[in-house]
C-alpha cells in the first residue's frame, strides 16, 4: 500500500505530470461518453473519474493502470440497472451507484479470500470474443445518437456530424502520426497528437455547432452539467439489494478480468509484478468510492492505461495528478460542457470499441487451435444473441468446457524400447520394440477428475488390444499431480487388474507425487511394483 | 442399439431372470417411496419403472443398469416443481412429467452433440460431498411420515411402527446376511434376502397394520392404487415451458452424472465398454418415456443397479422382465397396495439413503488432499443450506474453482545438473550443480489459460532470483499440451526477455507439441533455440 510514495524520486515526476495531463484531457470526452453508455447523466462520468483513481493509488499495485469508466463495465451497468428502473429516472442513478458498491463489495470479499486466482477462469480466446462482441454491441448502441434518429431514418445535421466525426477520427488514427512526423514533429509528440484526437474532434465539432447553429437545428448536445465537486452520496435502494447480487458477482468477475487483463500486459512491459489478490482490494475500494461519488461500477481500461503508460507515467502519482485536473475542471465553469454535440460523442465511442475490434487472437487460434477459435466465435455471438451479462456466464462456460473437452483426450502413449538401448519411446513416433507380456503407457497429462474416466477407459482399450499382457506399467514421467478423483480410478483400476491377475505397475514417478501416493493406500494395495524407470521395470519383469 | 439382443444367447437366460424377479419385488415399495419423497402418488413411482426401463434397454449401453425413480431426482423434481405448483394439485403432476420432457430432450440434445464428456464436469469428493447432503435433506423430509406428526410432536402408533421399521430394517442390513449364512444358508441367497429386507419389512408393517387395525389409530396409508398400465399423458402446461429451461438443464445434468457413475463403477467390474453419448441418448429417451407414462423424472440407481447386477443380470432383459413383471402387478388387483403404511415407507427411504452416507471418500481426502476434503464439505453444505438444485450449481462452481486454483500453483523446478553426468534433475531434491548465466526450468504442467499466468509470474520471479542470467532454457518434458492463451503468454515472454537481452530456450519438447507449436509464429519468432535435450543446451550455452 503507497509502497510507490514512500519510495518517490524527483525524477519520476515529470512523466507522471505529463501523463496526468494527457489523460485528464482524454477523460473528459470519454468519461462523459461512457456516462452515456451507461444510460446516466453525462457528468457522472466524470465524478467516476477522481475519487476511484485516487482510492486505487493507495490500494493498487499497479504502477500505470488507470481506474474509471470503461466501455463493457458501463455496458453491463446499463442492461441490469435498465431492467429494474426507468432511463433517467432518480432511481436509475441510485442503482447505478448501488452496484458499483455491490461489485466493490464482492471484489473486496474476494480479495480477503485471497481469490485472485478466480482471473483465470477466462481463456483469452474466449475473452477476446467477449470483447469483440461487447464493441460491436455498444457500437450499436451509438448509430442512434450518432444520427440523431433510429435506422433507417437519420436527422440531416447529426448524421453529416457524427459521421464526420468517424471519418475524421479514423483518418486521424490511422495518418495522423505518420503526417505529424512528416511534418517535423517527433515520433511520441506525435502519436501522443493521435491519442488526442477524440478531444481535438470534440471541441472542434463544438466549435462548429455553435458557429453553424447546429443545435436550432435539431443537434442534440449534452445539456447543462452541474458545477462543483461530486456530492457525497450514500442513497441506495433497499428494495433492491437481493436484485443486485447476481449481477454485482458478474460485474465484479468482469471488473477484474478487465482490468487484470490490461494491468499484466503494462507490468509486462516494465516487469513489474502484480499481486491479484491486491488488484482485488484496490479495485473493489475504487468501486465503493464510486459509488460514494454518485457514479457508477468502474474499471481499469486498456485503452486509457497504454495512454497513461505511452505519456510516461511511471507511478500512481499520474492518475491523482489526472484526478485534480478533473476536479478543477469541475469546479470552473463547466457551461461550454453543456455543448458537446452528442453525435460527435456517439463518434468518440464508436471509433474506440472499433480499437476493441482485436482479431489478431481468432487469426492465431484458427491457425493454431480450431477449438479455442471456435469458443471465440461462440463467446463474440454469445454476448451479442444473449446480451453482455449471459455471456460472461457463457464465457465461463465455454473457457470450462473447453478445459474439460481437452481433459477427456488425453495424450496416451504405448512405449517400446529403442533397440540396443535403455531409452523407451512412443512406438508410433520411433520404432521401437515392445513384448505382448508387458504394456507400458506413457501418460501425458496430470491426473485429476477431468481425465481420469478417459484414462481408466483407454488403459482397458489398450488391454483390450494386448490380451496377452500380464503386467501393465504406468510410466508417470508426465504426471505432476494426481488429485483425490485420480487416486479412486486408480484404486479401481489395481483392484480390476487384480481380479484379472494382471500386474499394475507405476514406473518414473516424480517426487512430489510419490510423496502424496505415500500418503494413501494405493501403494500398499498396489498388485505391483514402483520402479525408478521403464527400463528397470521391463527388465525385471521378464 | 439392442446390439445385446442380436447377440443374446441362451446361457444369459436364469441370470437375467433372477435379477429380472428380484429387482421387481425391490422396485414396487421403492418406486412408491420415490414418488411421495418427489411429492407425487405412490402410482406413478411404478409407471417410472416400466417404460423407461424398456426404452433405455433398447438406447443405452450398460448392461446392468437399472433405470427408473431415484432419491435425489425425485428430491430435486419436488423442489424445483413445488415452487411452480401447489402440492397434490393436478398441474403439479402436469408439472412433474413435464420436467422429465425437458430433462430427457437436454439429455438427447447433449448426446446428439456428442457432450458426452460433461459428465467430467464433477469431481469426485464433490459429488460425494453432493450425495451426503442430498441424502441428509432427503432424510429429514421424511421425519414427518416416519412419526406421523412434525418434530418435536409424534403420533404414538406412526412413531413406534416407523422407528420399528427402521431398527429392523437396519439390523438386517447389518447382520441378517450373517445370520442366514449361519443358518446353513448359501452366501449369494443370504446377501439378496438381505437387499430384499425392505420389501419383507413393508409386507409385515401392512400385516401389522391391518392385524392391529393401527388406521383407526391414525397409521396413515398410500391410500388407493389405480389398477390397470399408465395411460398415455400428453398433458402440457404451454405457460411454463420458460420456467422449466433452467431447471430442465440442471436435473438432465443430475441424471446424467448419477447414470453415468453407477453405470462406470459397475463396467469396470465386467470390463464392459460404456459410450457416455450413447448413454445420454439412452437416458433422454427414458425420461421422454417417463412423461409419456404421466411420471417423474428417472435416473440410473447405483443402490439398484447393484441389485440388479449382484442378482445376476447379464443384459438389459432383466430389466425388461422387471417392467414386465410390474405391469402384471399394475393389471392384476392392486387394492392391497392402497394398505402400505406411510411410517414404513418413509423408514425404507430413510434406511436407503443411510446408505448413501459413504464417508469414504471424504476420509481419504483428508489424508490424501485436503482442498479436496474441504470441497466435500462445502459442496455438502451447498445442499443442506441452499437446497438440492444451487447445491448443482455449487458443485461445478467448486470443481471448476478446485481446478483453477491447483493450475494457478503450477510445479516448476530449476534443474542443475547430476555432477559428472548428463543428467538435470530438480536442484531442491538433488545436489546438483547450476551455472549463474543459466536458469534451467522444468514446467511440470500442461500450459492452458489457468496456469499460464502463473507460469509467466513464476519465471519471472526466477529471474529477479538469478539477476546473472543471460539464457533461460524451459525443459518442457512434462508439457503435453499448449494452448492458444498459453501460446499468446509464451510469445509475450519471449518479446520480454527479447527486450532484456535474455534468450529464450526450449528443450526436450514432445512430438505433439512441436507439430503444433510449428503451426504459429512462436518458434520463427524465438529468442534462442530449441534443443533436443537440456544437457545439449547447456553444453551449447557456454
Amino acid at each position: 500500500m503507497l509502497a510507490w510514495l514512500k519510495n518517490y524520486r524527483r525524477a519520476l515526476l515529470p512523466g507522471d505530470i505529463s501523463a496526468g495531463i494527457v489523460v485528464a484531457m482524454m477523460m473528459i470526452p470519454q468519461g462523459m461518453a461512457y456516462a452515456l453508455v451507461a444510460g446516466l447523466p453525462p457528468v457522472t462520468g466524470i465524478y467516476a473519474s477522481i475519487l476511484p483513481p485516487i482510492v486505487y493509488a493507495i490500494f493498487g499495485t499497479s504502477m500505470t493502470q488507470s481506474v474509471g469508466p470503461m466501455a463493457i463495465v458501463s455496458l453491463m451497468t446499463a442492461a441490469i440497472v435498465g431492467q429494474m428502473a426507468p432511463a433517467g429516472s432518480g432511481l436509475y442513478s441510485v442503482l447505478a451507484a448501488q452496484l458499483a458498491l455491490v461489485s466493490g463489495g464482492v471484489l473486496l470479499l474476494c480479495g480477503l479470500l485471497r481469490l485472485g486466482f478466480l482471473a483465470n477462469f477466462f481463456s483469452r480466446p474466449v475473452m477476446s470474443g467477449f470483447t469483440v462482441g461487447s464493441a460491436l454491441v455498444i457500437a450499436g448502441g451509438q448509430l442512434k445518437p450518432l444520427l440523431g434518429a433510429d435506422l433507417p431514418h437519420w436527422h440531416g445535421p447529426s448524421a453529416a456530424l457524427g459521421l464526420g466525426s468517424v471519418l475524421l477520427l479514423v483518418l486521424a488514427r490511422s495518418h495522423l502520426a505518420h503526417l505529424l512526423r512528416a511534418c517535423g514533429m517527433k515520433a511520441p509528440g506525435a502519436e501522443m497528437a493521435t491519442r488526442l484526437a477524440p478531444m481535438f474532434v470534440v471541441v472542434f465539432g463544438l466549435l462548429l455547432v455553435q458557429a453553424l447553429g447546429l443545435e436550432a437545428m435539431g443537434v442534440q448536445t449534452t445539456g447543462k452539467v452541474p458545477s462543483g465537486l461530486p456530492q457525497l452520496n450514500l442513497a441506495m435502494s433497499s428494495r433492491h439489494w437481493q436484485q443486485l447480487v447476481q449481477p454485482g458477482l458478474l460485474v465484479g468477475f468482469v471488473i477484474f478480468l478487465i482490468s487484470m487483463s490490461a494491468a499484466q500486459s503494462l507490468a509486462l512491459k516494465r516487469n513489474e509484478k502484480l499481486a491479484s489478490n491486491h488488484e482485488l482490494v484496490g479495485l473493489g475500494a475504487a468501486n465503493v468510492a464510486s459509488m460514494l461519488s454518485g457514479a457508477f461500477p468502474v474499471t481499469g481500461s486498456m485503452s486509457r492505461s497504454a495512454v497513461n503508460f505511452a505519456a510516461g507515467a511511471q507511478t500512481p502519482l499520474a492518475s491523482v495528478i489526472t484526478a485534480a485536473l478533473l476536479a478543477m475542471a469541475l469546479v470552473a465553469p463547466t457551461g461550454w460542457l453543456a455543448l458537446l454535440p452528442m453525435p460527435v460523442l456517439a463518434a468518440t465511442i464508436i471509433v474506440a470499441v472499433l480499437g476493441m475490434l482485436e482479431l489478431d487472437t481468432l487469426r492465431t487460434a484458427w491457425r493454431y487451435d480450431r477449438g479455442d477459435a471456435l469458443a471465440w466465435f461462440a463467446s463474440g455471438a454469445g454476448v451479442v444473441v444473449l446480451g453482455v451479462e449471459a455471456g460472461v456466464l457463457v464465457g465461463v462456460a465455454l473457457s470450462m468446457g473447453t478445459l474439460i473437452w481437452r481433459a477427456s483426450r488425453p495424450h496416451i502413449a504405448v512405449l517400446g524400447r529403442i533397440p540396443g538401448s535403455e531409452h523407451f519411446r512412443n512406438i508410433e513416433r520411433y520404432s521401437a520394440d515392445t513384448r505382448p507380456e508387458l504394456l507400458a503407457l506413457r501418460i501425458d497429462a496430470n491426473l485429476f477428475f477431468g481425465n481420469s474416466e478417459a484414462v481408466q477407459q483407454r488403459i482397458e482399450d489398450e488391454l483390450r488390444g494386448h490380451p496377452q499382457a500380464r503386467n501393465l506399467v504406468l510410466v508417470m514421467s508426465a504426471v505432476s499431480s494426481i488429485d483425490t478423483s485420480a487416486l479412486f480410478a486408480l484404486s479401481e483400476l489395481n483392484q480390476s487388474l487384480c481380479r484379472r491377475g494382471i500386474g499394475l505397475h507405476l514406473a518414473e514417478v516424480k517426487g512430489p507425487v510419490m510423496d502424496r501416493l505415500r500418503q494413501s493406500d494405493l501403494l500398499h494395495a498396489l498388485n505391483g511394483e514402483v520402479f525408478l524407470s521403464i527400463d528397470i521395470a521391463d527388465k525385471k519383469l521378464q
